[in-house]
């Protein structure tokens, strides 16, 4: 089976975004605030709403999409955090309904409230909820204030609270920002990419993975900037005095093949260990458009990775499926109970 | 010849330091501060202290270095405007002494005098006073907060007296950062990174270069991420009803080779117009050591050009010299006093 790591809920019914703009017009205004939490989205209003992504998976071929909310839409500088912590319920709630009305299609991964400056403790209550309902990840977000990179780095012991419950739970986390509220940095186009890129580096400034060798973090959109300066990375531990770096993170820390052209996935397969690779598209969702050089839409990755001359028939399983069930166990078993077990490894 | 269009002065002599020191810690204790700006650094002091230089210029056979002061070093977010004034004026008389001294082998660069939240116009007499000097062009640093991102995007009006002075001066802009002073930011292994890939989105967003078509840009370290990720600002640009990236930015920006490893610089030559790359090395800069799967230094970058297989001689010139007298014409003219022209374009 084939399994896209990083899908998120961008086709979203019009009550959650009208939830949404009563929950944060009611920072201004008390009087707004939403009577209640039930949006009154039908099941068959969800099913409906995420026609494209099956759409998407029936034209490219495509099985198992591991689904979280709209990540721009998670919003931790906007609010505060008690609106934060209702914001992501109910966000996440609409994620597992969709899980649980389609199981084939989708598994759930979370978001978390956080809140920046707010002691990470807050988030514990909602993610012990996630995983009570069978959630296999959540999103981390490195940068709550939204572009200005206010947070310590990922490596610092604010962070080890969520880390021991996820290790605990055995969810991976994906490193990944929400918007931006900072004029200087493009949301898509520059802060996703920066917050790969910045969350790498903070892990290999650190030695975060001696204390928890069981925590794993998938990074998105290839990783950022990162097998670009490859060399860079390994060049700057080495000065650093940092072990190789296959060695010092890669046990730990996976990348996803959200980057949007032939020449760029070709890198990566150069570069990144096979096993460190996860298939993801990010459908329906940053670029949504058709390359006019290839006729395909950009974000149609499945295209890019069949295309690499260099895998084995088993490294193409590991990047389409295997790593995706070593790295979110919970995922594995759950597909095991259904009768779809993986391959025995090698 | 071969042009190294990105070398910074990392190796400055003891007394400009000390000159550092003395000038901030009078921030706290004004009776600390330096009594003169004259710092004795005797010109053979200087001609030794860029030995390293001139070692791996004759090593890996690059002829120029376009040379400009350390860009850590700037602190435009340290000290205060008076205090930056005086800094970047020590340091750019130190480049200016070096590429007398040397002319052969370095040509100059200068810093702004930039400041975080102080107005653009501040640095204009020191830019006058460069192009007096004879410098080629300047490092102008788009976060001058040190990792907050707290300027206006560069295609703000904000930046425009500078930008007309450098089309005047036909001076381009290296888009350069300086230091981080945000912890969860490291120097050059994000924030450099960040700094490139976050300039070139602002400049997708808008339309800088209808207002100044003579202005020219050169993203470093290879543009950050944006070759990996061609085909996302393709398609994000293309979401955006901007034109093609060629037509939008491409008569403009340009990149530099300071990407420490062959699949990288494989991967750019791909993406990239080769009308668009200007080798360099950044050295002696950011990778320091040896990288032991090739037994070559990482920062080695002509190596990794010279394994291009694709490209014609044509294609050759332009990356090594070429596109650098193009895209610095004030280089040019001054090698062709000197009895260097450049090959007459085809």
């Amino acid at each position: 089976m084939i399994i896209d790591i990083h899908g998120h809920y961008t086709t979203e019914p019009a009550p959650l975004h009208q939830f949404r703009d009563k929950q944060l017009a009611a920072l201004a205004d008390p009087g707004r605030k939403p009577s209640s939490t039930d949006l009154g989205i039908s099941d068959e209003q969800l099913v409906q709403s995420v026609q494209p992504q099956l759409k998407f998976q029936t034209e490219r071929g495509s099985d198992l999409t591991i689904f979280s909310p709209r990540a721009s839409g998670m919003g931790h500088h906007v609010g505060n955090e008690a609106v934060n912590q209702v914001w992501s319920r109910v966000s996440n709630d609409l994620i597992h309904r969709i899980c649980t009305l389609l199981p084939d299609n989708f598994a759930p991964v979370g978001q978390l409230p956080q809140f920046p400056g707010a002691p990470i403790e807050g988030v514990l209550p909602e993610l012990e909820r996630l995983q009570q309902l069978g959630f296999v990840g959540v999103n981390l977000n490195p940068d709550p204030s939204g572009g200005y990179w206010k947070s310590p780095p990922l490596t610092d012991r604010y962070w080890y609270p969520v880390y021991e419950k996820l290790v605990e739970y055995e969810m991976p986390a994906m490193i990944h920002v929400t918007g931006s509220c900072n004029p200087a940095v493009h949301f898509t186009g520059a802060h996703y990419i920066n917050g790969d890129t910045t969350a790498f580096m903070q892990l290999l400034q650190g030695n975060l993975f001696k204390d928890f060798p069981g925590l794993r973090f998938v990074i998105p959109h290839g990783g950022g900037a990162v097998p670009f300066h490859w060399g860079r990375y390994r060049g700057i531990a080495q000065d650093m005095k940092k072990p190789l770096l296959r060695e010092h993170l890669l046990k730990n820390v996976f990348f996803d093949t959200c980057v949007y052209h032939l020449p760029g996935i070709e890198l990566m397969a150069k570069v990144i260990p096979v096993d460190n690779i996860l298939f993801a598209s990010e459908m329906v969702g940053a670029v949504k458009g058709i390359d006019p050089e290839t006729g395909h839409y950009y974000d149609d990755t499945k295209r890019y990775v069949d295309q690499l001359k260099t895998l084995s028939d088993a490294d193409r399983y590991k990047i389409f499926e295997g790593n995706a069930r070593r790295v979110y166990p919970r995922l594995d078993r759950m597909l095991a109970r259904r009768g779809k077990p993986g391959r025995k490894a090698a």
